[in-house]
């Protein structure tokens, strides 16, 4: 028995890409190790986000500790709010998501309910560790952060991001410098975050320790057009909205353009990430019909977020899985580092043109103050400078008594003043990454069994750009000098940057079903006809087929293969 | 005033490589976060080293979590022994290193003295923090691990690793298998560590959150010669080995051959990751007149140790900084995590030739012992196979007491047994690199400030290779088509994987020193003579000299550049 994701994570661990964490003193559930080929797949991903992040979009990575100072988290809101709702079996005593279990028991919509109202729905539902009743369990917060000290004695409290995204926020000011306080610009970065889940039981979608790939663009409040998105104009996704969601209605697919106006997703900002969004993952390797965009219905949405919409694919184990969000946090995030630090987060925005506006000054006459007030002079005339003065002269307080100052005493000065721009707190768009749960979703659409003349073949479909080992090359026997032409050209395409496995073990048979196994794309066989003609057999993963080429052109073909600028049909002398 | 540091430091927070952690919250010590370049500069740092360890010599990198669960550092020794030595201030209560404490004053290898002797050594010496005398002050172990805890209701102690390598050694059997079971094989690992200093004040030298790349080799216990040891046999770098050091003699430069041969570094696989270290911190931009491998003194050396050398980088501000380790750990962490988890750690080694050996199998006679012995039958049966039988029978031991049981209860045959291998546990080299000190150590020795015709000219001397921005673009003017020309180029370039930047703000003078500044290799200007015949000046950072080409000749030229395959004389003509 056993469903795809028993056999897609059958092969992972057994080929070395994903393995249970520290598996000899028994895996603790919500961690994960990437073994060789997973680590090299899960590198070539996060490669392909910078393509279109950093190199395309041109917003620059940066490094945040994953450690933060309690501050941060203050502000963020999660020390305070980022918590789950968990309940204790009193039989066996393990600890579980109270709405999970409301959830499975036909709960709609547990998540949103209060304590009190979920410790009545678990109420004598059975614990789904032991299977006892859950009688009379309480249900409370439990904030999800791993919580550590920073120093001794207990100096501070620290805790793991549970995001990437504040590390960006409270670099604000210098990011801004750094982009010459010109809106819109953005940051981006790729790390380890952290959740101290209560009992996750998902294997690769649910992790205490995950990675993230984040982008905060910082943009004008007012100007939510994004410079590029004629790019993405045209391009249409399937979007589930809110009204369809609540009408029951299935996902519909206009182009962005028409989606922006027609008001289903908020502005062309949101528009062109969720485009990028369909467009990276496509290349990935996540199958478009498996990919759907929903957004957040009014209970789920954050109260600060404008509009927010997550990239959902579907998998046959976990149905459909949240892997990207992309929101329009408006200026939340920087107004509320703004309050907890005291510091200023905004860009100095300079109007098109310089404007003018009138000023009245109030200039006290200390030669005459002076001897009038004596003593007091000084703070009657801080006071009249605060003050509004009547045409015979001005009425302030003074240690709480009430005083009129004749016009006399001072003089009232009319200023144009040239205001060349205003500050301004940008607003935040911010899509977000999940890389693992998108690394398991490549595996499992990649994944097919084939029944090639009787035997099952067990292929991973990934796209050359992303597979792990891009070409393997065999010597059809391990002698007659033909194991040292395939290592020779093994090294030769190391060289060209193209990573090849050398394998002379077992039957050709075998050796193919082990590449085809872990993605790898293009086969080449050395063989006897080589000693003669210097030509090989390559093979394409896909379609089993081969054709024959100069052992000298390989490199060059298979570059160009991998970079789909060549078909395979056209790659050599088809046998 | 201020040394080289301070001018470093200056240039990495105003341009974006380096900035304050959580600034905005007063930054806490031990803490840094990269900016735009500086992570982009970390990133082709560890690239590099990548080329050297992955492609190069074939280990794969894997990726463990950054929190472990006790067991681990149980086993490896970080639960008991992974502490400093700390004292409290009895007036301001703040915390500090007592063996720097001592070592600021004067006492030789401080670190190796014990809480006694260094409460001793302290007792009124001026606190660093306020300056009042430490007047009986205790010395006291200090746990450097960060601790966590994984799940609700304090389920299980974390720690955030304080080396990436344990992750590597408790996936030893998942690695041997991938590896199929032949060593020699290693495994790599890039990413943060974590260690809890007490009070770090040494910027990026001393950090609590850092990046640790290292590489796991495993290889059999009595084939220390490397295979590809030719490579570096005639290498030669600057060996300061334990007698030097002891007798006051200066570092010594044999060949890796010699090395070994004398004794002086303990064997092939040593000498040749001391070589490879070499190369690479020499490629990345490290001087090699301020690099020197010092090998452990005997007090500092781990117990289980049997060889280790530093990697010293000299920097002006804090002398020979340690960068890189390079060790022969031998079996020990192997047999550490077998010994806490009841697993196996060995591969089995096959010999070359299969080795047949002499075995004595004892078959008692059941329906012989049956009658004899009843119910004690099966327990005599059982004794017997374990026994040393004599001529005519065994004496056997049964409940306490001694029973001879007669020859013709059993039989005794010779086998010869086929024995193809023998378990081994392997030993480990392990090469270990600091990637934020050579980060910074790259920093300072890039730098330099020159007078050109009158003016300071701050220069970062990054090997292209490594450059955060390896190429700007400057229209002369910002009209006439000048900037349309450039932006285009500019993006021309970045299509062939070169970052570039273009820059059309203020004088062509002013945005060469910006770019001389962040190290950005190469320049190119385009101006009216561009217009007319299609060329553009192109200036390289060091010489500061300029030569004439063909703007469509400009991306394949930079390339080379960059490669090192092309000489600057050669790029153009000399203007």
């Amino acid at each position: 028995m056993g469903d795809i994701y028993d056999n897609v994570i059958e092969l992972a661990r057994r080929r070395g890409f994903v393995w249970p964490s520290s598996e000899c003193y028994g895996a603790v559930a919500g961690f994960i190790d990437y073994g060789p080929l997973g680590a090299m797949l899960k590198r070539k991903i996060e490669n392909l986000w910078r393509g279109f992040y950093i190199i395309r979009e041109g917003y620059y990575e940066i490094e945040a500790p994953t450690v933060g100072v309690e501050s941060i988290y203050i502000a963020s809101g999660h020390v305070k709010g980022f918590a789950d709702k968990m309940c204790q079996c009193p039989v066996c005593k393990e600890y579980h998501r109270a709405d999970h279990i409301a959830d499975e028991h036909g709960t709609a919509h547990a998540d949103s309910l209060s304590t009190e109202e979920l410790a009545g729905i678990i109420n004598g539902l059975p614990c789904p560790s032991c299977g006892e009743p859950l009688e009379n369990a309480d249900v409370f917060y439990f904030n999800l952060m791993f919580q550590t000290t920073i120093g001794p004695g207990s100096q501070r409290t620290g805790y793991l991001r549970p995001e990437t995204a504040q590390g960006i926020f409270i670099d604000f000011n210098r990011l801004s410098r750094f982009y010459r306080e010109k809106l819109p610009f953005g940051a981006v970065q790729i790390g380890k975050s952290y959740r101290n889940e209560i009992s996750p039981r998902q294997g690769m979608i649910r992790l205490r320790e995950f990675t993230q790939a984040e982008a905060e663009i910082f943009i004008h409040p007012d100007h939510k057009d994004h410079p590029e998105f004629s790019r993405y104009a045209d391009y249409s996704v399937s979007l589930w909205g809110q009204t369809h969601q609540m009408q029951d209605i299935e996902p519909v697919t206009p182009t962005m353009r028409e989606a922006v106006d027609s008001g289903l997703v908020a502005n062309e900002y949101v528009a062109y990430y969720i485009s990028l969004t369909h467009e990276f993952l496509t290349q990935v390797g996540i199958n478009p019909k498996k990919l759907r965009f929903r957004q957040h219905l009014p209970t789920e949405c954050a109260h600060y977020a404008l509009d927010c919409w997550d990239a959902e694919i579907f998998s046959e184990r976990f149905g459909w899985v949240e892997a990207v969000g992309i929101a329009d946090r408006t200026d939340y995030d920087l107004k509320a580092h703004a309050k907890e630090s005291g510091d200023k987060f905004s860009v100095f925005v300079p109007y098109d043109e310089v404007r003018y506006e009138q000023r009245r000054t109030i200039v006290p006459d200390m030669g005459a103050l002076g001897p009038h007030y004596r003593g007091k002079a000084k703070a009657v005339a801080d006071a009249l400078i605060e003050s509004e003065p009547g045409p015979d002269g001005a009425t302030i307080t003074l240690d709480g008594e009430s005083l009129f100052i004749p016009a006399d005493l001072y003089q009232i000065r009319e200023e144009t003043i040239e205001v060349r721009g205003e500050e301004v707190i940008p607003h935040v768009v911010e899509p977000s990454y999940g890389i693992d749960r998108i690394l398991y979703c490549t595996l499992e659409h990649a994944y097919e069994e084939e029944d090639v003349e009787g035997e099952i073949r067990k292929v991973l479909h990934l796209n050359p750009a992303i597979a792990p080992v891009q070409a393997a090359v065999f010597p059809l026997m391990n002698k007659d000098g033909l194991d040292t032409i395939a290592r020779n050209l093994a090294l030769e395409l190391q060289k060209t940057g193209i990573l090849a496995q050398y394998d002379d073990n077992g039957a050709i048979g075998r050796r193919y079903r082990r590449q085809d196994e872990i993605g790898t794309p293009y086969t080449i066989t050395i063989d006897y006809d080589t000693l003669k003609d210097h030509t090989v057999t390559l093979r394409e993963r896909d379609s089993m087929q081969q054709v024959r080429l100069l052992a000298s052109t390989v490199p060059e073909t298979l570059s160009r293969l991998i970079q789909g600028t060549l078909p395979f049909a056209e790659a050599g002398r088809k046998i």
